[in-house]
């Protein structure tokens, strides 16, 4: 790794050896601090025989907002602190956008997420209000669907820099929010909405 | 969901299709507040066939209290900061309450806990002091009994709205404080104890 | 358990019934203290049988600093904060350590690690920069070599009081840091580096 000036272009070639939902991000010093200003990407990489064909599929990336100065970067001071306090959390970098532009799903299709939590510093607890993942797999381990028992999951847990893959079905029409179950972190963005079917579980 | 008057009742009748330790918790707004008053709860779904039978059960929900006025319900304000310092954190919604009163079970029994952390905001690293979990299943994930190596587990991690089932034996009576292991929170009233036989190892 | 006074020795006596990298520390009163003093420690449990050869092992403890006044204890005020707020994160007792004197490995060769994090109470996300580990066993859940899929991880999520067993490979000569991806603590003392061969990616 090196880093490169602005307007410059640096090529990476790599070899995806491993299946997972990998977090990339700037090492360019301080690291925090691009990660912090949104300098970050997700890598979903299937088995090599690929994962099982579902009706739809989403990702997100949760992340951290450090308001700076009005039209300044983020603030590395605040994201520096030792109790993590971000002003925002938020799903696909944008606090919140989902509760006005609902994510579209279909009743009864099955629906796979692709989940990474790239902080920088906070644990998400990634939940669907009115669903229950029949599958899960988090870095490579999984609770498969139709296991012993017949299991489910309500709620992943993400350190910095993991991922999980889960899938689910919704059973009516209906508005299903989303979020980082670290409920003080909902009103501060990390909430959006599946709208399923035509989103009125009345009709 | 609909909201309803104080007096009311609604009642929800639902097909549970996936075991697990589940949180249910009001959705009315502000959820956040009336998580952290005390609205919510556990339920158990066990597998179709059951789990074997155990000498005894018991169930721990873990969570926060931010302390509002005296009189007064808990603090919104509190319990909206970023960096969530709750003022308690308590096992079935009292603070220590199991010091006092230690939880009895007998030396060489088989021991299972149904543990569900409902936050609102913290993780839990629920332990056992002077015991080993021979069986966790968290989130449908289970390290099984006998498993191949042996492996056991000292601390089970839930996040918010995670839940999981545990089992142990302890090998001599005595005391055996449970806690979560974020020790900062166990001067919070984040501890307990088992009494094993007559909670003394030395007759 | 009993508390003994400086000088005196206390040996314990027990069988390992598990497998596991398992957290002993200190109970006397204030425990939080104790443990944010340094009076802990990791036990690592082989299976019966063994963990299969590896070229190298190396075993890394997590842990948290409250400073106190100069050339007194760590702070138990400090410690006891609700919202955690260490002053230092560190690997093995000493911030940054592995920065100036990195830890050697050999490229190509299978590596394996012991993680624990002993808190006493922020949870640790344990990654390696520029590698991916092929097997991992947390608590007793492993992510086997050669899983179906062939999933790899890329972070381990450790709360207070949980370990793994961790290993992995080096594709080529270079540097490869290593941290908690909790990142705003990685400018606190919680990041070092691996040497693999003679650290020059170039050669």
């Amino acid at each position: 790794m090196r880093s490169i000036a602005p307007g410059e272009e640096l090529i990476y070639e790599f070899r995806a050896n491993f299946a997972g939902v990998w977090m990339y991000h700037c090492g360019t010093n301080p690291t925090l601090h691009h990660i912090a200003n949104g300098m970050y990407g997700m890598i979903i990489v299937e088995p090599t025989e690929g994962l099982e064909p579902v009706d739809r599929e989403y990702a997100f990336v949760q992340s951290e907002w450090y308001l700076g100065e009005q039209g300044q970067p983020a603030s590395l001071t605040k994201a520096q602190a030792s109790a993590p306090a971000p002003d925002l959390v938020m799903f696909n970098g944008v606090g919140s956008q989902y509760l006005d532009n609902p994510v579209p799903i279909d009743t009864g299709e099955r629906v796979r997420l692709y989940v990474l939590n790239v902080g920088p510093s906070v644990d998400s607890s990634f939940h669907i209000v009115g669903t229950i993942f029949d599958r899960v797999i988090k870095e490579g381990v999984e609770l498969a669907i139709g296991n012993p028992g017949n299991w489910g999951s309500q709620a992943v847990d993400l350190s910095p820099a993991q991922g999980a893959v889960v899938e689910f079905l919704t059973a009516e029409d209906g508005l299903y929010p989303f979020v980082t179950h670290a409920f003080n972190f909902v009103g501060r963005g990390a909430i959006g909405l599946f709208q399923s079917g035509d989103g009125d579980p009345t009709n």
